[in-house]
């Protein structure tokens, strides 16, 4: 397929590289930097542009992998072009593109992506929405030529797994930081719990999360609950997070015992 | 070394293993449940005990891999026999054992165990505790038989241990629950974000939280935001939780920028 990429961002990036190595074709890379669009130009061997009056019209498809609040405007421009065009994003409905074309779909890619950071693309999970069937089957193809996990998924259920994926990602390497945070502030290393991050995203492949729950909190031990707490005190807005938390572990035994 | 463990857990589980695998003799496995005593005995090619009572004096080491409030009480009828004791408790100071003896110290497994889940035990940051210089020299030494990560760490560091344990691995482990319960009443799979946890695990092991925050907060995309508390209008939980999270995130990057 003959893909122009719209954007020079991580997502662009490792989409770009994943196209070509998958044997498509990048026609151009845009980005309103010039020096942008010519370093990911570069690497997928395509044509650098930035300026939207210069798109070659010898595509057959516009990936938009820009930010959220730029979709809408970028696809007004494109639409008169009439080709198919699809955005790569978690949060925004297909409607900010059917706004102004028919030709429209989703391509949105799970997954965290560091431009520094290699990734086996054929794990990531591709979850893809059509304006009609036919541009779902076409964008299923693609999406396969590229990865082992292809998901159908409509905008509102997008809307839940992006905020599913917050939970399960941004928070997550939050409370990374504060574990390290507080490792730092006493002289540990963070070193000293790295293997135990892996160990339980680990188990949350092949688990579900509820069965594999450990810790004080789901034990019921409130003297270490009480002690960690005391640590905390002088971190208030830390003390409220482990407090919400604890609750939520709490109740979630309690479900889990409902459910037996 | 010829080493009693005492208790039949996932920690004496793990910890009865690996030594094993290292070479040690385990001399009796001690649990108040004969079935748990025995099955883990012939584990690894011990007696198995169930009164404490009939503990062989044969022995250079009782592990105690126990509730953190059974400590203390097993800790006191063991002393009498004048060999060295350790527990394994993150939460528990060294006190406890001293009391009663001092010929003491900690050997403090910093992972989370499963009984059904293999662990590659010399990726496990072992933590070492003695009463005495000589205590925290042969601790190591053993340590140093089944893992490649020991670290002394008193007992003050310890807590502070096992408090960032529990932001880095015990609340991750909830929110990835918050994110499959989220996705299952929308009738999505949970192995869509799967590849997700774990790339979030990963990029941890050789960065700083800190410095591969992404996400809705991180990029100050205050629509995204909204449109998520939104989606959690019924469950006014998670609406905190989420405030929370996002509010620690916010102050995170500030605190970034302060440092450059």
């Amino acid at each position: 397929m003959r893909i122009t990429i719209i954007g020079s961002g991580n997502v662009a990036t490792h989409l770009a590289a994943a196209f070509k190595n998958a044997g498509h074709r990048i026609v151009q890379v845009y980005s309103r930097d010039a020096q942008h669009a010519a370093l990911l130009a570069y690497h997928v061997k395509a044509d650098p542009v930035c300026d939207l009056s210069q798109i070659d019209l010898e595509t057959d498809l516009f990936v938009i992998a820009i930010n959220d609040n730029a979709i809408g405007a970028v696809a007004e421009q494109l639409a008169q072009y009439g080709k198919l065009m699809v955005h790569t994003s978690g949060a925004t409905h297909m409607y900010a593109l059917q706004a102004f074309s028919e030709q429209v779909g989703v391509f949105y890619p799970l997954q965290t992506f560091s431009k520094t950071r290699e990734i086996n693309f054929r794990n990531v999970p591709l979850c893809i929405e059509g304006a009609d069937q036919d541009i779902v089957k076409q964008l299923t193809e693609l999406a396969q030529t590229i990865s082992n996990n292809v998901y159908p998924v409509d905008s509102d259920q997008r809307k839940i797994l992006h905020l599913s994926a917050t939970f399960a990602c941004n928070f997550p390497n939050y409370l990374y930081y504060v574990a390290q945070q507080l490792l730092a502030q006493h002289g540990l290393d963070f070193n000293l719990i790295r293997p135990l991050i892996l160990e339980t995203a680990e188990k949350a492949q092949t688990s579900l999360p509820a069965a594999v729950q450990t810790g004080p909190v789901v034990r019921g031990d409130q003297l270490t609950m009480d002690n960690h707490r005391k640590l905390l005190e002088n971190h208030p807005d830390l003390q409220q997070l482990y407090t919400l938390l604890s609750q939520g572990i709490i109740k979630m035994d309690i479900d889990l015992h409902a459910d037996k």
